[in-house]
């Protein structure tokens, strides 16, 4: 028997980089998992059945570096530098937050993603449980991380995301994984990056953590340190363990080669990366010495959406641009970014794909619009043509979540009064308190 | 009396490059005029009210750069370099075009660009007047002109646009203008593009043309004629008449001075120029040189959609990027470019502003969605959150042409069924017959 049938659907599997279609197949599922894809499976053998014709399924798109509950600030620092987005912004205005806020701003980050096919997210972020509490309600599948700052408390800080990894890796029938959240080298010191890599090697976790995000931060580090950031972190023993780097804008050869060496999956976040001026990480070199890549959203502070697709398109048409070669990052290879690559970044084995025995993670994809017929590459349709409006029906771990538009998990207007509600505590800008300080930089970095 | 009355909307406006909403305003449009903007407008003066609440009304979108009934050939010729996306694909592919494909293939992309909000276009194509038929049905407002290129049947090409423009220019009420369509130095010897100019000033029109898209065309034209492309067009004539110069990425201090004193719009289309590899044009020294830059799609073959504000965010974000600043192109200014610096292109004085006495041309956007909300700043929500589908409703020329997402003057079902009988016969290349030749050009340009 099958849980779930989804009928006459057209497959996207990718094989060797290249995009693949399955016209008129059909998925089945059976509890988490797909158990087989095929043409005209019996649906006698189905509790429930989802026309798919006219759709595209394709494997759920994994987010890796996002700050989910920063929906709530969506739109409160354009325009603005780093420091000043950092200083002036959103470390002042986080400090408002409590953790009722940040469960009610992560379902609402939550619904934009399972609206634009998005299943699976690597997030960094404080108040981490009550994040942990929307994913398990959501039906949502999530690697967390605690944020963790260098400061008097670091005790603390490190048994609370002790504390809340016991709690919750593993948790939601191993939908919620838990990683070790260090912010960044320049807002922990080596000594607690030291500590907190030994925790992750103890606990048998991953690390999650920004680095090399700007040219100032290298020439920073090296003044301080003699090092690059990705040279220091690799000292503190962090790359030991799985680890995902976010941002690494820029790098030497060297560093390249130790990420490489290291197995460290970097999630470049391109939209973030172009909005505040800072630089994007050179993927084509990273991906040829066999980094692995993935693609992320960052904060809607700065990204404005959790729209994956859109990240992965930008950070293709930016490599084509750079490289001046229409070559480069081709659309295979750009929707790896978002799922397989995502998969390998996040170790998470069976997600990502679509095929027998993966977890069943997927969204069906309207093509029957104006904006992507003729349907002459379906595969480019969804990169370069579709919006996450086209997102018709969302599946994570076998579990309906979104169907025809409408979420299954989450009271959305509920979520939007509750967002509201706190539009006008949230946004008080109290600048004297901080959750941390952005360091001055040297002008012109 | 009014025949149409929004109510309770939220106005975007924008003043000396900054954006301002009139938080809800009515609009009262007569015949083809807004002609008031206040709060509370009395509903007993109109023949039809539109409820706005919840709604951003905007400026309809100013598409500056396109060819609509590429629709057609959206996604035929992915990551392919530019000499093999016109020499392999498109010219061969348009051989197989008639007139009634043009005309499907227009209806197909001015239904997506309503579907956007974009409300006028400015198309670059041959069987133009099958285009212009399209856009009297649809209630589009466009400025068409009729590619031309160089060959034994120039004579016979001026004499039909010559006619065309006579037909068509003013037409529909005035949504209809006529331009000449040189297609670009490239491919027109600089005797045909002065005769072209001076047809053009003979019919009191513009021009609108392909300039300076690829490093590799600069160094031929230099090779061939010791002069750069910006050069060369304006000793043929052509700037001595209104012009849009599509691209235009490649361009030395020179080449913008010569473009500023001579009036000349830059229509750039940053998706198609990122995604072939060709480079983009340097807008933040054309701006600060007075060049009208106003942004474009360009055709679906190379951008993939007519997303007017993905185009305009793309340039955004890249310019930030480029500049290392985030405070480039902020978001008034990058709003402004699918907007007035569209009609300043376009030299259509009364569009993409909501203003008493600008024609009603508007779209509204809901704003009540998971990928928008908190709405913190309707105006980066727009730009850099909201999706096409957000667009509810867009009026052109005082005409409701979609409501609620419905199409009113396009029936959607038969243009796609059009569409899809005619991809197999249109998508038989042969290479042979080609519209033009694309000229190789030297190695790593």
């Amino acid at each position: 028997m099958y849980d779930l049938l989804i009928q006459r659907v057209d497959v996207l599997q990718i094989a060797n980089g290249a995009p693949v279609i399955l016209p008129q197949h059909d998925i089945a599922i059976a509890g988490q998992r797909i158990v087989a894809i095929a043409p005209a499976i019996s649906a006698g053998l189905a509790r429930e059945t989802l026309d798919g014709a006219g759709q595209l399924a394709i494997p759920g798109l994994i987010n890796s570096h996002a700050h989910i509950a920063m929906s709530l600030f969506r739109g409160v620092a354009e325009d603005v530098p780093i420091e000043e987005w950092f200083n002036g912004f959103i470390w002042p205005l986080e400090t408002n937050l409590t953790p009722e806020d940040v469960y009610w701003g992560a379902l609402l980050g939550i619904a934009e993603m399972i609206e634009a096919g998005v299943t699976c997210v690597a997030d960094h972020y404080f108040a981490a449980d009550a994040i942990a509490q929307a994913v398990q309600e959501s039906g949502m599948r999530a690697l967390l991380a605690w944020t963790l700052f260098s400061g008097a408390d670091e005790h603390d800080q490190l048994a609370r995301a002790r504390q809340f990894t016991e709690q919750w890796h593993g948790a939601a029938g191993d939908r919620i994984r838990v990683w070790m959240g260090p912010h960044a080298p320049y807002t922990c010191t080596p000594s607690f990056l030291r500590r907190v890599g030994q925790t992750a090697r103890e606990l048998g976790v991953g690390i999650h953590i920004h680095l090399a995000e700007t040219a100032g931060q290298v020439a920073q580090s090296m003044a301080a340190h003699g090092q690059s950031p990705v040279q220091l972190v690799r000292d503190t023993g962090l790359f030991e363990v799985p680890a995902i780097a976010a941002h690494v804008a820029h790098v030497a050869p060297e560093d390249i080669a130790t990420l490489a060496a290291h197995g460290v999956a970097v999630a470049v976040t391109p939209k973030t990366e172009m909005k505040l001026g800072i630089g994007v990480a050179p993927v084509t070199a990273m991906r040829a010495a066999g980094v692995t890549v993935a693609i992320g959203s960052d904060g809607a502070a700065s990204n404005n959406t959790y729209d994956v697709l859109e990240s992965a398109r930008l950070l293709a048409l930016l490599e084509k641009l750079r490289n001046s070669d229409a070559r480069a990052l081709p659309i295979g290879a750009t929707l790896e970014l978002a799922t397989t690559a995502g998969a390998r970044a996040l170790r998470w084995d069976d997600i990502g794909v679509l095929q027998v025995g993966a977890r069943a993670d997927l969204a069906l994809v309207h093509c029957a619009t104006a904006h992507t017929q003729p349907l002459h590459d379906p595969a480019a349709a969804l990169l370069y043509s579709s919006q996450p409006a086209d997102v018709s029906t969302v599946i994570i771990d076998g579990r309906i979540v979104m169907r025809d538009r409408v979420l299954l998990t989450i009271d959305k207007s509920r979520v939007l009064r509750e967002v509201t509600a706190r539009i006008e505590r949230l946004t008080q800008r109290q600048t004297e308190q901080r959750m941390a300080v952005y360091p001055e930089l040297a002008a012109g970095e």
